[in-house]
């Protein structure tokens, strides 16, 4: 993309109204728009990282064998009369009436709708295991939305159900899920720590949520540093095998992590003093094992394979997409502007021509564009006629993890210069060793 | 993927509210269900075909150099009152209250949020031109939601907005469009021909409705028939070019083709008779000039070369993503089921074993399945254990447009079956010449 052509409008100055650095970030570097309290536009830049995110929701959930569909915004309000959560909800629901005066609410969770889906269509112990998710904008009727994309009221989310004949298929599917909320957190960049919570009104036994580690989290958090050092790595998980990924599940989550809902003074008090840790987090994901909370209300069962009806066991497991984008940037920038780690960015790459205009450098920008995109990567190519220190500025404000940049002095050697957004430093090379160097980067991303 | 873990819930029966065939097969094929009156699940078989078809309009928009973003669902109606049109929309559009009792809507539309957005960030002629676009979610509440997807309420649609310094570059924008949009509708496999429509409550002189004959479309036309001869095939388009752009649009409107709310009589009657055509059609996009309609109202203004202020010139572009499903079906189905055209299909081709269970047959569907899928394809292998005839029913209703059989007595020969869902016609060769065979017709795709 040539950013002559881009619409990127980066403010130079801090808007008042954020309070936290993602927000002002966001703004800053021309990501969103607010259209009302805590309803975004998602400006071509944060458009992009939004469907980066997306796609690795997408990619890990197909991993795990879940099978994506779509359901909409809207939802009759008979289905939560069903579940008895109509009443229930509170003001956080949005309620709406449409012009034949009937019942309609702008979806803010998907039990109620899945579970029609399932009792319409499947009857039967043979079409189970059935994990369906998608992903899809929700709306809360948060009293007082803040903190930008963190705490909004329209929100994109990916929510999933799983549906098992049994208590212990059941529980599968809540680990498989786990594992693979730590492969996605761990493909943006980020360390996300499962910790045991309390359940609220989605209900069930078993949650834990998924903690970013950050000081503007909402959440206080008590945990073992040990923790933090858990990786996944690229090892494979055959998502099949139940005792592999319980022991995933295990290795994660037998170190002490909680939230101050379940937090248990006594046990935290036995990690060994330099590894005892308070904190605070961002929820970035949850995931429920309820059992038949909603199988039974709403008569969802199936034929066992001893021939007797029963209702299905179910779980429900979120990972909030729009508000990753608000959390990864907490985690991972300094004061010039974001730092996005490689998985999520905007563009791979950005080219910084020092002087637009000038034959030998333009030529050299566009052989590093072209040779970047034969390779796949899509570039932000600034070809403003705008001052070095402008490009920069914007570049690191938009925190794209590297950028190569061509002038004419390193030209006549036959350099451009590839710096890292993360650590500051620069490498003088050719430019095929930059387009090389970059895909050789990108290659495992 | 294979059948046995996936989710395809088909009907054997023809659902009774079903009036037209697109409805009927999408509601059989396991493809969507009604949650409410003119608002549907999108289960997975028809999710994967709405993604496909947004891909391809993403692909083209982008190619002609429009830049994607995202607008949320809902609007504050105050953007709607400074146009004018929160009156003058009438009861389609859903008004909703919030819980501090403000006024919102669900967008049909983005006319408003996207003027908006760009007074709010542009202000010169040296950041334009500019074309932005989102594919998102709308809603308009009809009297009476019909034919599925055709007529729904909460409907996907991709809509596009230019901005330009004067009409000349306006103009362009819209020639673009029409470009681009011919160019997406034919990867889709539609004949969509740009008929001169009247504008309604867009406003604007100047505006082209795209249309695909079937016999069940909600519009009478009348045409030419040549036009439905014309195809941009492969030809490079250069989207900067303002004069190959518009002579492509001259090639395609030049020819007699009018809706009946724009039909002349008279010029239809030159046409020589065995040309001259009336039938019915079906639109699945729109594209607007509409001058400085919006931004003379809402104050979106550029300054530009000679430094005086002028209000920017904008046209709107629009397709029916969701509806494009029912308009494909429409035209191209048969008494067995959908036939889907290759670039849309929910999967490339499926694979049929005819005895499940049995070493030699599983073992060729599962080198069939990993050859295809080491060349990108994934096939829907139906590996259950079902007789052939059921097999057959389905692949044949659910429209793949080709199905690789195998059964031990072709194996004993060496052999597979590779057959075309269109014409019916199989044909026998080994089972890597299949997966070469069927690699190689969606190479182009």
């Amino acid at each position: 993309m040539r950013l002559s052509r881009y619409f990127l409008p980066v403010l130079k100055e801090n808007p008042a109204e954020a309070q936290i650095v993602s927000h002002r970030y966001m703004l800053r570097a021309g990501m969103i728009k607010q259209q009302a309290a805590g309803i975004y536009s998602w400006l071509p830049l944060g458009y992009r990282v939004l469907r980066r995110i997306e796609q690795i929701v997408h990619e890990e959930q197909q991993r795990a064998g879940h099978i994506p569909l779509l359901m909409p915004t809207l939802q009759p309000a008979d289905l939560w009369r069903e579940s008895g959560r109509y009443d229930d909800y509170g003001q956080e629901m949005l309620r709406i009436k449409d012009r034949h005066d009937r019942d309609m609410l702008y979806g803010p969770t998907n039990e109620e709708m899945i579970t029609d889906i399932f009792r319409a269509h499947v009857g039967s112990y043979k079409d189970l295991p059935l994990t369906l998710y998608h992903i899809q904008w929700k709306f809360r009727d948060e009293v007082r939305p803040r903190f930008g994309v963190m705490r909004g009221r329209e929100f994109l989310m990916k929510d999933g159900y799983n549906f098992d004949v049994d208590r212990d298929a059941a529980l599968h599917a809540y680990n498989r899920h786990m594992v693979s909320y730590l492969r996605s957190y761990e493909r943006m960049g980020l360390t996300a720590i499962p910790m045991r919570a309390a359940s609220g009104p989605i209900g069930g036994d078993n949650t834990h949520e998924f903690l970013v580690l950050a000081n503007t989290g909402e959440s206080e958090v008590f945990y073992d540093d040990r923790v933090t050092a858990l990786k996944l790595g690229a090892r494979d998980i055959d998502y099949d095998d139940r005792g592999q990924v319980a022991a995933v599940c295990e290795e994660f989550t037998t170190l002490y992590a909680r939230t101050d809902e379940t937090h248990d003074a006594a046990l935290f008090d036995q990690i060994p003093e330099e590894h005892r840790k308070v904190g605070r987090g961002i929820e970035v994901g949850q995931i429920f094992y309820f059992g038949t909370k909603y199988s039974e209300s709403m008569g969802a069962t199936v034929v066992t394979a001893d021939g007797s009806r029963v209702p299905v066991e179910m779980g429900s497991h979120g990972i909030g997409v729009s508000r990753l984008l608000g959390a990864i940037i907490e985690a991972s920038h300094d004061d010039k502007g974001i730092i996005w780690p490689e998985g999520v960015t905007p563009f791979p790459v950005g080219i910084v021509n020092l002087k637009q205009g000038d034959g030998s450098t333009d030529l050299a920008c566009e052989g590093i564009y072209k040779g970047l995109a034969a390779k796949g990567l899509e570039a932000l190519y600034d070809d403003r006629d705008e001052r070095a220190g402008a490009k920069f500025a914007t570049m690191d404000l938009i925190g794209l993890p590297w950028r190569i940049t061509v002038g004419p002095r390193g030209l006549a050697a036959g350099k451009v210069e590839l710096t890292c957004r993360r650590t500051g430093t620069s490498e003088e090379m050719s430019p095929e060793a930059a387009v090389a160097r970059v895909a050789s980067i990108y290659a495992g991303v």
